[in-house]
């Protein structure tokens, strides 16, 4: 499907574009490049890539397809570092989890350079690092792509078929619809379950006891706070609009729920309760 | 071990310490009692009962220990009607999420008429009813039991000694500590998942978005939010003083995210995304 692939960031998501494409045989050559050589050892080691670089230059220039994988606040950068030693023909793509503001600094940084396609596959973990790389991690998962007015066809429709050859499902959508609903989907959830790890532990005095009574709904709500405070540091500022105005959405659901309770007004917290059982229903039956 | 077991409620929780009972044969004789002629059919069916009746009364004379598992707020009128009707001998325990008035209120029906000790399985689900009951529900779950200054010593040692029976690790506390970090490790988590699972939803108008932009990361954290809300209103009632307290140390740990992330402070931001995740980690390490 390509000559060479180059991968810039080796993490999980990094790691595994590697191991599927190696598995898949998407590509004659993958190039692995990260700034850390414990990282390019194992990403060797476990087969993630058939030449690892700390060079992003160097790493970089054969690439018929280049897949930056770096923190979602560096992503532009390394584009604009790119631009001007890559071919034209060659197709720039990412897997960052926000695309509004990224695709636009992408999209200026490799214009008349290189063609730009902005991407975020629907999968990942709490756990995060190469070590934890999976060759099915996209398997049956949502793949947005973006697509603007300076989006390449040519380019769009590649970078499509590279998504459904990895066994995702590609999803194309507006850059701000995108950050909309993962600020939502995605970013409330894990501001969410920080807030609620911080708020349980610092709850009460009794730690033997918050220990012993913690089951499993405490274990999957508070599950997110376990990622990475670095990562999601740089995904909620890169979202920051769109997450205030999750929060202040959330936020209202949760004064009428503490309203409800606090005046003892049963039927108004039940009919609170429901909707919120309804809701979730919903979606889950949305998705297809 | 016993005589004669009467269950009370014949729900997922009711259902269970009948499979459970019957399977590790720690009575004679288990009635279930249920309002509910399906119910009362379907614990036949599934094992959970040797006998079964709509009358609480009389499946309840010649118990040995009776379990009450009905809700929440309906367990001490349970209680009540029983006083005159049960062997001063008999043991009687429930399975109610909160613990400090039900405990009060059940030793006041009960003074001088039969012996209760308070019990909190830490075992469920969001999926509610017999046809979720398991035998095995129990088993490795931590069983809260209460003692307080009216508590017989004896029948506290049956209770333990059952729960220890089921499978479950007994772990004695005092009712009002109970409410107070069940509070903060299920009750906030369950109000939580509620109200993020509304927020979502109503959060944008591109409903096919939102559904395919979900992935475990929501799914998880509003799994809650697919429990009961007939018997989260229940039990958000009665704890609502621990509750509403535990509403508070969330809203300052969310506060505090927003105002960082709405001011650009970085530094601020990510010192209290690393906070929750260390305390999670804390909680973790903390379950033996």
């Amino acid at each position: 499907m390509f000559g060479v692939i180059t991968i810039v960031g080796l993490g999980l998501i990094g790691g595994s574009y590697g191991l599927a494409i190696r598995e898949r045989k998407l590509a004659e050559r993958v190039i692995g490049v990260s700034r850390r050589e414990t990282t390019l050892a194992a990403a060797l080691r476990c087969g993630a890539c058939d030449e690892a670089t700390d060079d992003l230059i160097a790493g970089s220039h054969d690439a018929d397809l280049i897949i930056l994988c770096a923190p979602v606040t560096t992503i532009s950068e390394r584009a604009a570092m790119l631009a001007d030693v890559i071919p034209p023909e060659c197709v720039v793509t990412d897997a960052g989890s926000t695309k509004a503001t990224l695709v636009r600094q992408c999209e200026i940084a490799l214009a008349g350079k290189a063609r730009f396609v902005g991407g975020h596959p629907m999968a990942g973990s709490e756990l995060t690092g190469i070590a934890h790389a999976r060759a099915d991690l996209f398997a049956g998962a949502i793949y947005a792509l973006t697509r603007t007015q300076h989006t390449d066809d040519a380019a769009f429709t590649l970078v499509h078929d590279f998504a459904r050859a990895l066994g995702a499902k590609p999803l194309t959508i507006d850059p701000a619809v995108h950050d909309e609903v993962v600020a939502l989907t995605s970013h409330l959830p894990h501001a969410v379950a920080f807030a609620l790890a911080s708020a349980v532990w610092g709850g009460h005095p009794n730690k033997s006891a918050l220990a012993s009574l913690a089951a499993s709904g405490y274990r999957d709500t508070t599950r997110l706070a376990g990622a990475s405070p670095e990562l999601w540091c740089d995904i909620f500022t890169a979202n920051r609009d769109a997450l205030l105005h999750a929060f202040d959405g959330f936020q209202s659901e949760l004064s009428a729920l503490r309203a409800a309770l606090a005046a003892g007004d049963d039927a108004a917290l039940l009919r609170a309760l429901k909707q919120a059982n309804e809701r979730r229903a919903s979606l889950l039956r949305s998705i297809a």
